[in-house]
């Protein structure tokens, strides 16, 4: 029988891809260079070479049957060290090996985080805008995912509403900060102020709310800040880490859950994704990427062509005059439409061969999201079609 | 709220791991290499240089951005057709791209399939012995894993128990064939059989009863026969493989579903396995695993170690008296043991430094499985130490 559920998916066709395929298209017409495609989050600056030399020297001289065996199924014990000890060295957080479990991306990351703290039908919140993909991400694995509606004028949290919905059927928050799609990054106070309340209703309801933090963008931060992090600020933390986006390897699916030591079931939990990987045939990252990128935690890639290119739109947004709001690390930027109906507005911007995302599937309306993760040079060419689409459309 | 079901499992200790921790800490007293240590399925035999020298190449020439970057979803297309290409040159099957998901390995591969054709609740077959992890793999995906009481004549089918099991709730049927643990190749007489009923059963309750084929020891093959290529014989076959064991990559987690071109469904199937990713959080193999793999599919890692070493256990076993189906492939055996406790019986042999393991787990009491993955000459010194067991402890 054919398991409907999944069946069904298949009919709802996702925004960004119909618009990442049109910008494949339209390039064969025009030149995929005169394609101003803002669609797709894809790293655009190359791996560390430092990464790449290692991979070539385990290969060359490491004992194969090593190098390409079972990966016991908490982790390779080395990885685990080195990734907790990089931690502790750059938040202060005392993580050791056991509260760090490997696992394929930031997706299987939450996969794992949600499953360790849901029981099917509970509820987890998360903050919009946020990334689409959280509906599969939770959904499926049984729990219930509920959004919180934005606080639109900074696109920190929306407390108010926040505090309505956190109910005492919510046994996990979702965060993700640096935020896709707003490029916000949350402040101390946000998160002090979500941690104190996420401690007020655990007590209320007399079982633990946790907190899972994704935070694939966390190198990624502009003006030469730091984005404070999120598990220093309350103990039942579940850090959900990729390094897709800090060192260019999205393909390679590699990342990790680690619990904060201070969570009374850190060691418990990290035991316990060990036994949800049974179950959804995980059984570990690449042992070989594993081993590679222990040995440059403490490296990213050149990142500040998204700085670059950050300034050069945002300036030119707001000289246009969009509503925006800065944003303070990501590749992401996403400024208020100039229209209610954000769908609209993109389709208008597609004449000039403008590719942006309207805001709808992330969870808040009239808005538009722009993945600046493309050369400088294409940005800058970018700026004048911008410039001739708001003036012969919206003047 | 932490998850009771996970939590629960962490109680229950697998046996082969206990047993292959005593290995590890009597390695440590007596060296390892006077450890007879047959408790783990791990290839010992490296790589094809090929495979290392097409990952270095990689690594060397290609752009960075390409070669780490994103997957689509239902994986890279070029390695997508080379696999369809070559079990279609192999095996006479039609295979497309369209029909190929690649995925981290046979773990992966199973936890897509039995999401595919089940609804949580409907059962799934499997035949004693079988691999223990087939429990958790189909019971946490939702549905319901009943297994088939073993033909211990010869390991094949028991087709009176199978049909007596086949009722209107089973939707999906599990094979392993060569068979973890046994070492049987399920023979053309065996599949034909199985698939004539499941053709005659699915017609009779009115809905396709899908066969999920896991063939992670299709390549390791005895005596110079070929395994009968399951997917040949039914239409409706969903083959899980891993190339764990044919290319000794088992840390690298790759491997496919491939569904049958002449299942009505089948590029619907491959599809929905695109949607279950986001669920599970699978999204695709490492990238650089996938290219590289593809490279060498016609390429195995020098098999022929396990045939010898079959040979010497099989000639031993059955000189000392033991009852035992001869493997036609793998790199296990499964004889009787010699008492009717098959666990009272390992524990003594470790006595002798040997380390068996009983077989209760693979659902046929009784018996006990030899992994002789390990070198020949280990293999040689250990039939003194099984002749003296045997002697001492049975005469």
């Amino acid at each position: 029988m054919i398991a409907k559920q999944y069946k069904n998916m298949l009919n709802g066709k996702s925004v960004i891809r119909t618009l990442s395929e049109f910008a494949t298209e339209r390039g064969k017409e025009i030149g995929y260079e005169n394609v101003f495609d803002y669609s797709l989050g894809n790293p655009s600056v190359p791996v560390p070479q430092d990464f790449t030399d290692v991979m070539i020297k385990m290969l060359q001289e490491k004992n194969p049957m090593e190098l390409h065996g079972y990966s016991p199924s908490l982790g390779i014990a080395s990885v685990k060290a080195k990734i907790a000890q990089s931690l502790e060295e750059r938040f202060g957080v005392p993580y050791k090996p056991e509260h760090i479990f490997p696992t394929s991306g930031a997706a299987a990351a939450i996969a794992h985080a949600v499953r360790c703290v849901t029981e099917p039908g509970d509820e987890v919140l998360t903050f919009a805008p946020y990334f689409p993909e959280y509906g599969p991400y939770i959904n499926l694995s049984g729990a219930v995912l509920k959004v919180v509606p934005a606080n639109t004028e900074t696109f920190q949290i929306n407390f108010e509403a926040f505090e309505e919905m956190l109910t005492d059927k919510v046994m996990a928050v979702l965060v993700n900060t640096p935020n896709n799609p707003s490029g916000v990054v949350y402040s101390e106070e946000t998160i002090s102020k979500l941690a104190e309340m996420l401690t007020k209703k655990s007590e209320e309801f007399g079982h633990t709310i946790y907190l899972i933090s994704d935070e694939p963008y966390r190198e990624i931060i502009f003006d030469g800040m730091d984005a404070p992090y999120v598990a220093k600020y309350y103990d039942n933390t579940l850090t959900c880490y990729s390094f897709s986006k800090s060192i260019s390897l999205p393909g390679e699916r590699i990342g990790y859950v680690a619990v904060n030591p201070n969570c009374p079931d850190a060691a418990l939990l990290v035991n316990m994704c060990g036994q949800i990987s049974r179950g959804i045939g995980h059984n570990c990252p690449s042992s070989i990427i594993q081993l590679a990128v222990a040995e440059v935690l403490d490296k990213t890639s050149d990142l500040s062509v998204y700085e670059k290119n950050m300034n050069l739109l945002y300036d030119e947004l707001t000289a246009l005059g969009f509503t925006c709001v800065r944003p303070g690390g990501t590749f992401y930027i996403f400024p208020k439409a100039l229209e209610e109906d954000a769908v609209a507005f993109c389709n208008k911007a597609l004449k000039y061969d403008l590719v942006l995302v309207p805001s709808d599937s992330f969870g808040v309306p009239g808005y538009f999201r722009m993945a600046y993760c493309i050369d400088t040079e294409k940005v800058e060419r970018s700026l004048a079609a911008l410039r001739r689409f708001v003036e012969n459309e919206y003047r």
